[in-house]
């Protein structure tokens, strides 16, 4: 694909990424104020052209796959769409559009000894810009959720993808119209050039955040070169630790599960941590477990002795994440030592303590320096529909603004109303 | 003041900058779980160490005005302490001990159908880098609200206020000592050069995030230049609308406290933006009002004929701070030229409107893209403490993570804590 460009062509992309920004900004004002009642008549509308265009988006996506016939299995997986993954995009919309609107709502109110009356009030971000991977569907679900902040979206989805993001906001726009809500509410970066991601990223005056999906290396990039304040969705290096403590046939069904449901979701689990009693009594049946699964299970010492399938695990592979059918074992030599390699180690993502003992579930759970701890549970719960709050842009591994699950709430700053009646400051 | 370094200055300051890092890391992750009394205790130390300390803090300040001969006379005042400023500082510890504690606090609680007990919990940011003015003061005000909130502090204040603040960080590690935490839980930047600003900017794996304080130009550079997340306190350039529904009295009385009840606080206002009816009723009190008070007024040319005293104002003048006893005063068609005024000009920090008509109040409310936007009242009410949030940091003119007055709750983050019996995703 195009990645180096002519002089004029740098000139003229930057010319049309400024006038993008400028619709954006443009759109989010007016965007910021609109009904409750106008944007889900939007996102309704964009599910019903969804289906309506079905045919038209899945020509698109052809084209899109047979140009990237080189991406790995999995890659091409999250490329490809279908006509139920199309029904999944349109269901979404609907659901978005049921979500409460954010917007408006009063977190707080009180009075002041001297009659203020003080509100903080949601409001929208502004204009939000999303630089994720090649996957269609966040296109339609960036969206939805930005419009039903009351944000305007300047989208820029993985090259491979250009031709369904593209199609997709096309129904995005059909709904907006419908709703007598201006197109430039959501916009796609026209341009697969990697300058585009440079150009979006020196936006300040008309982007107010940008959301980075994706692996290390994208999320590196921002962080050196945005003069935009970032909410970022680093990989998910997630980690099951099975105390000596916790019931075996728990700690499997919530290894197998964390590890395999899916493989390809940032809340997959990549580290198994063990202690060292339950590397006894336990990890035999894991391992066992695992490899009858598919996985392939990459161990320390003590691992490789358990089961002549262990592969040797490298250093590399505790700061590694998968997105595959492979686990790294290590074993511990308690709780603390658990905590001390996922603080080390781990992406700050989702981690969860197997155990039955209450007052060590507590000292994981406080000590681990992640957006989402759990015990006793799968780390694949990492999710915002799991949480109960509908759908997300991701998860943020940062701890400014926004951690863990990002839905339409996260998206959204707040104000401070206060009416007075004359008073002035003594 | 040194502000070129040899190569070898640079060098060594750069390796006392990363022990400086390293060490507040190490203080954080221990002040994280801190109970809330070993903070309180601490912050009780440290106040009466400034009280018992306060001739040796008085010697430091002699030492930093001295140096400081060729200040504005502005400035200087705000470098400047007296037993009354000292004792305000050891107060102001003590009211910040007296904070309920926002860390470990259940923001929000629920049970998902499958049985998942999901809790929102504060945590701290980690470590907090703060850049000020020249102000002493807020040496101690940021430690407090740092150690209040879990946050390790690395401080770099003004370069003329460097004495002054090395006896005040003196005094917080008292404190410190005292309640058995971590000494560098504070810690001051041990160089007046510039550098040290740079280097700072560039610790993103020892600082969470960066708090710059001041005028238009330091947020600049730490906006271009920071690898680390900022929450951005720019100044105020803040409003007063009247419009031609006000009361005159009140407006009168808003518009003088506005300005003048202390102008250098980012909270005074710049600009007075009048109805084109109220030009004619209400400004030409106000001129005089301003006038006998000793504010120049700068004005637009319906202005200037009001009063032969109102210099002109220019384009220059509708985009300044001045932090002293000028306003300058612009006539507008209404409240909608002025919203257009304020979003185009202002800093999104504080503005207010005066009026009658609850409609047009909520119209301006509504529209004024800024933080804090009041009704019938003066925009000096900008504070955290007039809010009720207890001591303030500053107010953040940014609309990601924390917005208007900084408190000891606006540094935090959260996590989610889960907790499950044997939970796994279907």
């Amino acid at each position: 694909m195009a990645v180096l460009m002519h002089r004029d062509e740098g000139e003229n992309l930057r010319l049309e990424m400024r006038r993008l920004g400028e619709a954006a900004r443009k759109a989010s004002a007016e965007l910021a104020l609109a009904s409750s009642e106008s944007k889900n008549t939007a996102l309704k509308a964009a599910a019903a052209a969804i289906r309506a265009n079905a045919k038209a988006i899945l020509a698109a996506n052809a084209k899109d796959m047979a140009a990237a016939s080189d991406l790995s299995p999995a890659l091409r997986d999250r490329l490809m769409l279908d006509s139920s993954r199309i029904e999944a995009m349109a269901t979404g919309c609907e659901e978005v559009a049921a979500l409460p609107d954010p917007i408006g709502a009063v977190m707080a109110e009180w009075t002041r000894p001297n009659g203020l009356k003080i509100a903080r009030v949601r409001v929208p971000l502004g204009v939000v810009g999303i630089i994720y991977e090649s996957r269609p569907n966040v296109t339609a679900d960036a969206s939805a959720l930005c419009l039903k902040s009351g944000n305007a979206a300047i989208l820029r989805g993985g090259s491979e993808s250009f031709h369904s993001s593209a199609a997709i906001v096309e129904c995005m726009h059909e709904g907006l119209r419908g709703a007598g809500l201006p197109e430039a509410s959501v916009q796609l970066v026209p341009s697969i050039a990697r300058e585009a991601v440079g150009i979006m990223l020196s936006m300040a005056d008309t982007i107010d955040v940008i959301i980075p999906r994706g692996g290390r290396s994208l999320i590196e990039r921002v962080a050196a070169e945005s003069r935009i304040p970032v909410i970022k969705h680093l990989e998910g290096i997630c980690h099951v630790f099975v105390s000596d403590k916790a019931d075996a046939d728990m700690a499997r069904r919530i290894v197998l599960n964390s590890k395999m449901r899916r493989t390809g979701v940032c809340g997959a689990a990549e580290t198994l941590l063990v202690g060292a009693g339950a590397a006894k009594t336990i990890l035999p049946a894991i391992v066992e477990d695992l490899e009858k699964a598919g996985c392939e299970v990459r161990g320390d010492a003590t691992t490789q002795t358990l089961d002549k399938r262990v592969v040797p695990a490298t250093d590399k592979d505790w700061d590694t994440e998968y997105l595959d059918a492979i686990i790294s074992v290590k074993v511990v030599k308690g709780v603390d030592e658990a905590i001390a390699h996922i603080n080390a180690h781990g992406s700050h993502h989702t981690d969860t303590i197997v155990t039955a003992d209450a007052k060590e579930a507590e000292r994981f759970l406080t000590h681990v320096d992640s957006g989402i701890v759990l015990h006793n549970a799968s780390t694949q719960f990492a999710d915002g529909g799991e949480f109960g709050m509908g759908a997300e842009i991701g998860i943020s591994t940062g701890k400014l603004h926004a951690r863990g699950p990002v839905g339409a709430e996260q998206l959204t700053s707040y104000k401070y109303v206060v009416r007075g009646s004359g008073q002035v400051r003594p």
